[in-house]
C-alpha cells in the first residue's frame, strides 16, 4: 500500500515548496541565455525553468523568477526589459561546470562569458552574442514577457521566438539529424543533482502514434497479476498491435522452451514459467512474440 | 575548428524543425496530464513540453500543442475548454511504458487509465482523478490557456496553479525531502529516446550562490592551456573563492607529489605532471588543493 503525504502548497514555506516543486520536476532542459542591456554589456546566466513550447511558430519559454529570497529581479529579466532579445544556448556535458560557474550572482555589467571561460560569437540576427562552445543556439527575438506574481519566488515567462538557428555539425548523425547519443545534454533536478542524458542512461520506446494498442485491459487476467512482468512490461505488451490467433497460440504450444514448461510444470509454477519466457522475449524486443507465449495458458 | 550550420527556422519544414527542437532541448520533463470533459470521461494523457515556471504563485505550464499532421486539437485540450482542471501526475522509470500506451491516439471518451493499466484516484479540489502509480501529483486549476498560433504545431499554453500537492512517502529521504536518488524520473528526448535520471546518471554540483568563484579568467595561463585538464575542471576551478596565499603556495611545493615532479621534470612534461595532481585532486573534490598545487608553478 502506498503511503501518501497529501496538502495544501499554501501551507508549506517558499523554499520547501521550491524543494519539491524542483525535485519533482525533472529533468528540465537548461537555457542558458545571453542578453545585453541597452549600453551593449553582456550577461551570461543558466535557467531550467525553461522548455520548447511551440514549433509552429517556433517558441522558447524560460523564466528569470524573482528571487525568492529578497524579491529582486535578475540581470537576464533587466535586460530583456530594455532590449528584447535572448541567445538561448544548450548545455551539454563537457560545459556544465562553466555553467554552474556563469549561475554565480556578479555585479551587474560582469560578463560571464569572461568569468565562465567560454567564447562569445556575435549573432547574426540580434545583439546578444552566442556561446561557442554550444552544441546548438537559437537566436531569439522576445514576443512578450509575462509577468506571473509581485512576490519572491514569482516566474517572468519569457516568450521567445526562433530567429536563427547553430547547429554544431559534430552532433550529426549520418543522415544530418541531430544525434541524442552524440549531444550528451545535461538536465537540472532538485538540489544540487543534475543528470547526463548520455548512452548509459538513454533508452528507447517506440511511438505508438499509428498503430492503438490493444490496451493493458486486454491482457490476460494471469499477466496483469503476474509475479514476474514488471507494469513496464505489461505496458509494452498493451501496445501490441492485435491480440494472437488460435493459429499462433497453437503454433507456440510447439516451442521447445514452451512445450518444455508445460511437461515439467504445472500449477503457479507453470504460470511462472510461461511469464519468464514471455520475459525474455519482452527484453529481446519481440512483444508480440511474448504475448503469444503469455496467451497459451488458460486460465 | 567548429563547424557550424547556421539557417532560419522557416526554410525548413515542420517536422524537420520538430525533430531538431525536440532533440535540442531536452532532457524535458513530463506532465501526465488527467483531465475530464463536461460529461466527467476522462482521458489521461502525457506532454514534454513542461516546466514548473513559477513557485509563488506556484504555476506548471504544459502545451497540448495543435498536431502538426492535420491541425487537429488534442483531448487534453478541449477537455480544459471545458473543464479547466488539470491533475499533473509526475512519470518516473517504472511506469514509463505505460504513459508511453497511454499515448495511443484513442477514440474520444476512451478513458487511458483503463487502456494503459493505471489505478484512479479521486482528487480532492478537482474533478480529475490522480494516478496512484505516480510518485508525485499536483492538483491545479487553469489559470489561462494562451494559445500561440492556429496552424498545425502550434504550442496551446496551458497555466496550471497548484491546488493540492500527493507525493508517495516512498520517494522521501531522511529528512522527509523528495529525493531524486529515489524517484528514478524519465525525461524526453529526441525521436524515441528516454533519459533515465538514476544513480547511474546523476551528478552534483555545488551552487555557486553566496560566495563568487574567482573565474575562469583568474586562472594562470598554464592551466588555461592545459592539455590534461577539461573544461569541465576549469569551470570548477574558477569557483574557487580565492587563489590561494603565497603560504598556501609554499606549504604545497613541499607535498611529497609535488616536490617529486620538480625533482623529476621540466618543461612541458613538469606542467603536465603538475596538471595531473591537480586533477586527481579535483576528482576528489578539493578543488582548493587543486588551484594551490597549479599556482606552485610559474610560467
Amino acid at each position: 500500500m502506498n503511503n501518501i503525504k497529501s496538502f495544501d502548497p499554501y501551507d508549506i514555506s517558499i523554499p520547501e515548496r521550491q524543494g519539491i516543486l524542483t525535485a519533482a520536476i525533472g529533468p528540465r532542459p537548461i537555457c542558458f541565455a545571453s542578453t545585453v542591456d541597452k549600453e551593449g554589456k553582456v550577461n551570461l546566466s543558466p535557467y531550467s525553468f525553461f522548455n520548447v513550447f511551440s514549433n509552429n511558430p517556433p517558441i522558447l519559454i524560460f523564466s528569470p523568477s524573482r528571487r525568492g529570497r529578497d524579491n529582486t529581479t535578475k540581470h537576464t529579466y533587466e535586460n530583456i526589459k530594455e532590449v528584447p532579445e535572448v541567445c538561448i544556448n544548450i548545455v551539454n556535458y563537457p560545459m556544465v561546470e562553466q555553467m554552474s560557474l556563469a549561475s554565480t550572482e556578479y555585479e551587474k555589467g560582469v560578463n560571464e562569458f569572461v568569468k565562465a571561460g567560454f567564447t562569445e560569437i556575435p549573432s547574426e540576427t540580434i545583439q546578444p552574442p552566442r556561446v561557442k562552445e554550444s552544441p546548438v543556439s537559437f537566436e531569439c527575438t522576445v514576443d512578450q514577457v509575462i509577468e506571473l506574481g509581485t512576490e519572491g519566488g514569482a516566474g517572468n515567462l519569457v516568450l521567445a521566438r526562433i530567429q536563427r538557428i547553430h547547429l554544431d555539425t559534430r552532433f550529426l548523425n549520418e543522415y544530418g539529424k541531430l544525434d541524442n547519443t552524440k549531444l550528451d545534454l545535461v538536465g537540472r533536478m532538485g538540489a544540487n543533482w543534475y543528470t547526463r542524458a548520455n548512452m548509459d542512461s538513454l533508452f528507447e520506446i517506440p511511438k505508438p502514434l499509428q498503430t492503438k494498442g490493444i490496451g493493458v485491459d486486454q491482457l490476460p487476467g494471469h499477466v496483469l497479476h503476474s509475479d514476474i512482468l514488471t507494469a513496464n512490461n505489461l505496458g509494452r505488451l498493451g501496445n501490441v498491435e492485435q491480440l494472437p490467433s488460435k493459429d499462433q497460440i497453437e503454433k507456440a504450444r510447439s516451442f521447445t522452451t514452451v512445450a518444455n514448461a508445460y511437461s515439467r510444470f504445472d500449477g503457479k509454477e507453470l504460470v511462472n514459467e510461461i511469464h519468464r519466457l514471455a520475459a525474455i522475449e519482452l527484453e529481446a524486443k519481440n512483444a508480440e512474440k511474448a504475448l503469444t507465449i503469455l496467451c497459451t495458458y488458460n486460465e
